[in-house]
C-alpha cells in the first residue's frame, strides 16, 4: 500500500514479451510434433519416466514423503515407486525430485541444464487429473521445452556463470508454459501463469552436491504448475516481468547481461526438441566418462573381447575430462561414478554400465580389481585446447599381444546428431525401472510411451505407473 | 552427476556462517523476550493476526483455495476466515498470503520489508499441529525476526535496490529459523533448514501492484517451514550457502555488494524486536499519508473539532510524501488510499481512518466531498531536503475564524519510539477482525494474544481463530 499500483491494463499486457510468448504457446500447432520431432520427444519423455522410476528409491525423494502434508491431499496422481495417489501439485513435487535424483536425466548445453524434468512430472500429473490425449501431452511438452530453452538463449552465458541453477530458475517458465498449454488457458491467463512463475523462480548452484539440487527440480515443476493453476482461476502477476526496469532479466542477470530478443526470435522454427541440443545420458555416471565407456563398448563388440583376455588398458581422454575422473582405485560407490578407470573396466567386464554397478561394493569385484591393475589413464596427447573437449581414445592390449584401439572425437550425451536406438533406450529403461516395477509391467509401460501419440486418455497412465498394477 | 560432490563434512558445516547462525538460534534464551521486548513482540503478533483476518476476505487469498490440492491435505491448522483445517504447510501458504493482502502489516526500514508476515502464520500453524507454549512461540518469533533483519543488514542497500522483494527473499531465512526453533531442531539440522531455505528464496519487486506480491509472502513462509520440516527428517543442503563462491550473497547481490559480518555481529544484542526498527501501520492507506492523518486526529481531539464547523483545511506534507498522494478528488477506493486530502477529511469526519473508508463509494459521501472542496495541499515550505522525510503540518480554519495548527516532525509508522497504545491496537484489531469474526470472539482472541506468554498449549489457538467458534 506504500507503492501505487502499476498501470497494467489488459491491452498493455498483450504487448509485453510474456504476452507475445503466451500467444505463441496458445497458437502452437500440435501437429508440428511429427517425424523426427515426435521421435525425439517420445525418447526424452520415456527416458525421463525411466530415470524417475529409478530415482524414486533415493533418499531425497523418500524423505519428502515423511513431511506432514506432502502427498496427503486427495487426488488421482501417482507418486512413482509407491502406492500413493495425491494432488497434481504434490505428485509434481515428489516425482520431479525423483526425476533428477540420480542426475541421469536428459541434458542440453544451450539450456545449461536438464530440459525434461521440469516438464514431464507435471504433465503426467495433469494428464492423470484432467485427462487429455497423448497428442496434448506432446504439444505441451514441446512448448515447455521451447519456452525454457528460448529463455536460456536470452539469459546465458551470464545466468549460468553467475551461479543460478537454470534447470530450476528457467525451467519454471517452461513448467508454467507446459501447464498452461495442457490446461488450454487463453492468452491472457497464459501470460499470468508465466508472470507468476517467473516471480517464484529460485535455485542456487551452490546447493549442487546436496539433496537440495533435485529438490529445486521438483519445487520448480510444482511452482510452474501452481502458477498455471492460479492463473486458470484468475490470479494475477506482472505481465511486464521480463522488460520491467527491475524485471526478471535485470535482477537475475544484471543490466546489459541478457538478450531479450532471443526469447521470441524464430520461436518454434526449428523446434528445440527437433534440434541437436538435447541429449540423453546413456550411462549412470559422470558425463565426462561417457565417451570412454562408449569407446570401450565399441571395441568389445567389434572384436568380441572377453575381459579375461585383457592384458593392458590405456585410456586417453581429453585432458578436461580426465581432471576430475582420474580415480585409479575408487574407494566408494560415489567415487566409482567419477572413475574413468572403473567405468571402462566395468564396460569390458559386463558389456554395459548400469545403476547396480554403483551400488554396494560392485567396484570391489575381483575381475574389476584385476583390470584396474592393468589400466593406465593419461591425457590424450593429440586432443588439445582448440578443438572439441569431449573426445577420448582407448587402446586394449590382449594376452595374445594384439592391440585394439578406438577413438571418439567428441561425445557428451546421445544428442539429436547420434540418438540412442530403441534397443539402447529400452536397455536403460529396464535398468532404471526394475528398481520398482516388475519386468512385465515395465515392458508394457515402455510400449505405451513409445506409442504416446496414440493415447486417447492420459488418465490411463496412472495404471501404467502404479507399482504392481500390471 | 557431471559435477563432483562438494566435500561437506559435519565438522566443516559447524564453522560456516549458517552453522554459527544455527548455534545462535538453538542457544537463544527464551527468557530474554521480557519487558519491552515482550510487549513489542506481542503487539506485532496480535497486529499480524488482525490484518491476516482482514486479508482473508481478499481475492488473492480466496483464489488460492480454489486451486486443486491447496488446503486439502488433512491437518489441524486453521485457514483464517474459513472453516477449513489442513496441513501446516498449506495453512502457512494461505494465511501468509492473507497477512500481506492489504499491505497493512508491520514494517521495518532496516529489513526493507515486513518482518512479521513470514513468521506468524508459520508459527500459528506449527502451534496448532505440534502444541508448544506461548513462550515457545515468542522465542521462535524473536529468533525469526533476528535472523531476517540481521541478514538484511548484510544484504542492503544493494539487495533492495536491485529489485529483490526482501520480505520474501530474506524472510525465508527467518521463516526457516523460526520453524527450526519451534521444532526444537539441533544445530546440524537447523543449519540444514537455513541452507535449504536460502536455495528456495524467490521474489521480484516487479510483481508489486499485483496479487503476486502477497503470494510471495505466503510462499516464502511455506518454503521456510518446508525447509525446517525437511531438515527435521534428515534432508540436506549446502551448509556453506552464504560464503560459497557462488553462494546466496554473491548471486543475489553480486561480488562486493554485501557485508557477511553483519549476519552474526552482536546477534541478539540488542534484540531487533526490542529496537526501534519495527513499526506497526496504524491506518489502512499509503504510509506517506500517516503523519497527516495523525496530525488531523490530534487537532480534532485537542480542540474537539466538528467537521461541520470547518471552513478551510491546509495540508503541508514533506514534498517527498506529497508527490504520489496529491489527489484532491479521488476517483476510486484505490485512489482514495493514496489521497492525503481524502484521508485528512476522513479523519476529521469520522475521528479515525478504517478499512471501510476504502470500500464501495465511501469517498463520495457528501460531507467528505464538502471538506475536499475546502482543502488545499502544498509541499511544506520549511521541511526540506536535509532533514527527516516523513513530516507534515495541518492548519484547520473554523467558520468562526479561529485557526488551529498541528505539526509532526517525522512519522512513518508506529515504531518502538512511539508505540501504539493498547487501545489503538485494539481499535485496529477490531476494524480488521470484524470482517470475519463476531465481536465477542474478537475480544476474546485479542485477550488471549495479549497474554500470549501465559498460553500453555498453542493448539488452543485453532479454536480462538476458527470463525464462529466462540
Amino acid at each position: 500500500m506504500t507503492e501505487p499500483t502499476h498501470d497494467r491494463d489488459a491491452a498493455g499486457a498483450r504487448d509485453t514479451l510474456l504476452g507475445k510468448l503466451a500467444r505463441n504457446i496458445v497458437a502452437f500447432d500440435a501437429n508440428r510434433v511429427e517425424g523426427h520431432a515426435l521421435a525425439r520427444a517420445k525418447a526424452c519423455i520415456a527416458d525421463t519416466i525411466g530415470v524417475m522410476l529409478a530415482g524414486a528409491q533415493e533418499a531425497c525423494a523418500r524423505i519428502l514423503l515423511r513431511v506432514p502434508g506432502v502427498a496427503q491431499a486427495p487426488g488421482p496422481c501417482t507418486i512413482l515407486g509407491t502406492g500413493i495417489r495425491t494432488s497434481a501439485l504434490d505428485a509434481t513435487l515428489v516425482n520431479g525430485t525423483s526425476s533428477h535424483a540420480l542426475d541421469y536425466d536428459d541434458i542440453s548445453g544451450d539450456f545449461g541444464g536438464h530440459p525434461s524434468v521440469p516438464l514431464v512430472p507435471l504433465l503426467l500429473a495433469l494428464g492423470q487429473e484432467r485427462g487429455g490425449t497423448g497428442r496434448d501431452f506432446l504439444a505441451a511438452y514441446a512448448v515447455g521445452v521451447e519456452t525454457e530453452i528460448r529463455l536460456a538463449r536470452a539469459a546465458h552465458p551470464v545466468h549460468y556463470d553467475k551461479g543460478w541453477h537454470p534447470t530450476a530458475t528457467l525451467g519454471v517458465f517452461g513448467a508454467a508454459a507446459a501447464g498452461a498449454r495442457y490446461l488450454k488457458l487463453d492468452v491472457a491467463r497464459t501470460t499470468m501463469a508465466l508472470a507468476i512463475a517467473g516471480s517464484l523462480a529460485n535455485g542456487l548452484k551452490a546447493s549442487f552436491g546436496t539433496m537440495t539440487k533435485p529438490l529445486h527440480v521438483g519445487h520448480c515443476g510444482r511452482s510452474g504448475l501452481f502458477a498455471a493453476l492460479l492463473a486458470s482461476e484468475g490470479y494475477e502477476g506482472a505481465a511486464d516481468l521480463l522488460e520491467h526496469h527491475q524485471g526478471y532479466f535485470q535482477v537475475f542477470n544484471g543490466a546489459g547481461n541478457f538478450n531479450p530478443d532471443a526469447v521470441l526470435q524464430d520461436w518454434g522454427h526449428p523446434l528445440e526438441i527437433a534440434g541437436p541440443t538435447i541429449g540423453i545420458k546413456q550411462f549412470p555416471c559422470c558425463g565426462s566418462t561417457h565417451a570412454s565407456i562408449a569407446a570401450a563398448l565399441n571395441l568389445a563388440q567389434r572384436h568380441d573381447l572377453r575381459a579375461a583376455d585383457v592384458a593392458r588398458i590405456e585410456i586417453m581422454p581429453n585432458r578436461h575430462r580426465l581432471k576430475h575422473t582420474d580415480k585409479p582405485y575408487p574407494a566408494s560407490s560415489l567415487d566409482a561414478k567419477f572413475s574413468v578407470q572403473y567405468v571402462v573396466a566395468r564396460a569390458l567386464v559386463s558389456g554395459n554400465v548400469r545403476l547396480r554397478d554403483f551400488e554396494n561394493d560392485a567396484y570391489l569385484e575381483p575381475e574389476i580389481q584385476r583390470l584396474l591393475g592393468l589400466t593406465q589413464a593419461v591425457p590424450h596427447p593429440g586432443m588439445g585446447e582448440g578443438g572439441p573437449q569431449w573426445g577420448t581414445e582407448i587402446i586394449v592390449t590382449l594376452k595374445d599381444g594384439s592391440r585394439h584401439a578406438e577413438r571418439i572425437a567428441n561425445m557428451v550425451s546421445r544428442d539429436g546428431s547420434c540418438p540412442m536406438s530403441r534397443a539402447e533406450l529400452k536397455a536403460k529403461f529396464d535398468d532404471c525401472s526394475q528398481r520398482v516395477l516388475p519386468a512385465g509391467q515395465a515392458d508394457a509401460l515402455f510400449e505405451q510411451l513409445w506409442a504416446l501419440e496414440q493415447v486417447q486418455d492420459m488418465k490411463a497412465s496412472a495404471a501404467w505407473l502404479q507399482a504392481g498394477a500390471a
